[in-house]
């Protein structure tokens, strides 16, 4: 599980920061690619990763601002030239669905696979499966805006293989079953418990991707436990009254929820343009002294998210 | 005047080529900027160079594919964000309008300009003032695709100052009446007439700018004795077959319009992906044969169209 960052800008892009984008890379664990937010160029900006069009998977929307949402058209005609046939799951506010079908009808644009839309409209579950469940938090911005907390759900432990010697199993089949936490009758009849030769479940990882917003008290919510907390700062410390105004967020503010939600780590993105160069260290710097495991992303930076044991 | 390649390539953006977009740079003529198709990230190409988007005042739309287009809210809004707040005049098939409005109101965005739309639906004029002329011909493509013929109207010619020392008139007022070929009575009481000390009119340039197309008739009308003609090339002298299945052109057939044009100078541009590197010199080596003054142009290529005596 790693997250790469497409675009950590605000509003235009610069040459330095793209609009926003977040690829969650769930290749390990799903041979997939969720992305959140597709501001302008995102595809471009992929051509400079390792991603896959064909493997996004699904694609969550926090909110419809332009620098969130205009890369949409594009990044779906080009998942669907480069031979992705797949289904893709588009979850955000529900008039996304009425902008992709425009750009797709008045550019006569057929794409080779289906998209499913899951209009998100209020806190709550938005996506459950076996292995990852993803609920979200409304937040407080111009625009409806939502933040996306992906949970994974808790991983069998490894097999205990030196606990298997003693019966002389070859690896195959037997072993994939008792992996699996089954049954297995051996040939001389001796009855094995899969959950007898398994170490300790890896605790679920708890990622929390926010949209544009104002300190809310949702975000303590959304952020609670996280292990990566990945939050905008579109200001820094000096210009809350700004950030109020514009319905965004300072560094301290981003760095005080990641405190009272006792999440593990803080990465800030959404960086305006006029904390360039060296000054978004300063952001880092101001932040960290809220919140010590703090970063300030750039673009294509990759953050992995370690298994927990 | 000048036109400054924003993006050469074909279909999906590459690293080496971004999607269509041609700047004709008018600010020796009026201080503006026209451009020509926007597909994604026209915007972020406009950074590298010394474009303002706020001089940009018309757009024009070959026609409405997404690689032509889908740069275009991003555009619009960040011209706003800019300082940009004059009016902008966007000529194209009818449905750019339905697109433009439905992406800048899913992303709530107000510009601080008027937009006016032009539809443009069929072969005719498309603009004239007291400097340009624009005129359009339908082409042949999937989609309803156009070329657009910008002609320059006869320019005055230089003020003959030699010729006016005779009458030892300081530079000012009176030189500015006698350049715009005004009568000025001198205090000695003599006349003189502005066009008896001018130079002889420039003839206006000629751009033609096409969209994606096959080889058709039309072709020659719009590229007709063209200073400087820019035609797609979307694939080699091999590929006619596929030209033809994908409503293309190839290079050859780009050089044969140029000649039978008599166009001056042929551009080549929308080069697909499969002639990356030194293959694009073989598309210009192959079409030269054929038309001499061709030249295969890359992203940020700037061309000159020097005034004509």
């Amino acid at each position: 599980m790693e997250l790469e960052f497409l675009g950590t800008g605000a509003g235009v892009p610069a040459k330095s920061r793209n609009v926003t984008s977040i690829a969650l890379k769930l290749l390990d664990e799903l041979n997939e690619v969720w992305l959140f937010d597709v501001g302008e160029a995102t595809q471009h900006q992929i051509l400079s990763t390792t991603i896959k069009p064909r493997k996004i998977t699904k694609i969550f929307l926090t909110h419809l601002h332009g620098d969130h949402l205009f890369g949409l058209p594009g990044l779906l005609s080009s998942r669907s030239f480069q031979g992705g046939d797949g289904p893709l799951t588009i979850y955000g506010p529900p008039k996304v669905e009425k902008f992709v079908k425009t750009a797709l009808a008045v550019s006569d644009t057929h794409l080779g696979y289906k998209i499913n839309y899951v209009p998100v409209t209020e806190s709550g579950l938005v996506f459950e499966d076996h292995g990852f469940k993803v609920t979200c938090e409304k937040l407080e911005h111009r625009v409806p805006s939502f933040g996306y907390r992906v949970e994974e759900k808790p991983r069998a432990g490894e097999l205990l293989v030196d606990k298997l010697k003693a019966y002389h199993i070859k690896s195959g089949p037997i072993y994939g079953k008792l992996k699996r936490g089954e049954e297995v009758t051996l040939e001389d009849g001796t009855v094995l418990d899969g959950k007898d030769f398994l170490g300790p479940d890896h605790p679920g990882r708890v990622v929390s991707i926010f949209g544009d917003t104002r300190k809310t008290p949702q975000s303590v919510v959304l952020a609670q436990d996280a292990d990566v907390m990945v939050h905008e700062s579109t200001f820094g410390k000096a210009e809350g009254k700004l950030a109020y105004d514009y319905y965004h967020s300072t560094n301290i503010q981003a760095a005080n929820i990641a405190k009272q939600a006792s999440a593990k780590r803080l990465l800030l993105t959404h960086i305006s343009a006029r904390y360039n160069g060296n000054y978004s260290y300063e952001l880092e710097k101001e932040a960290k002294k809220v919140f010590k495991n703090t970063k300030v992303v750039k673009d294509f930076d990759i953050i992995d998210v370690p298994m927990k044991r």
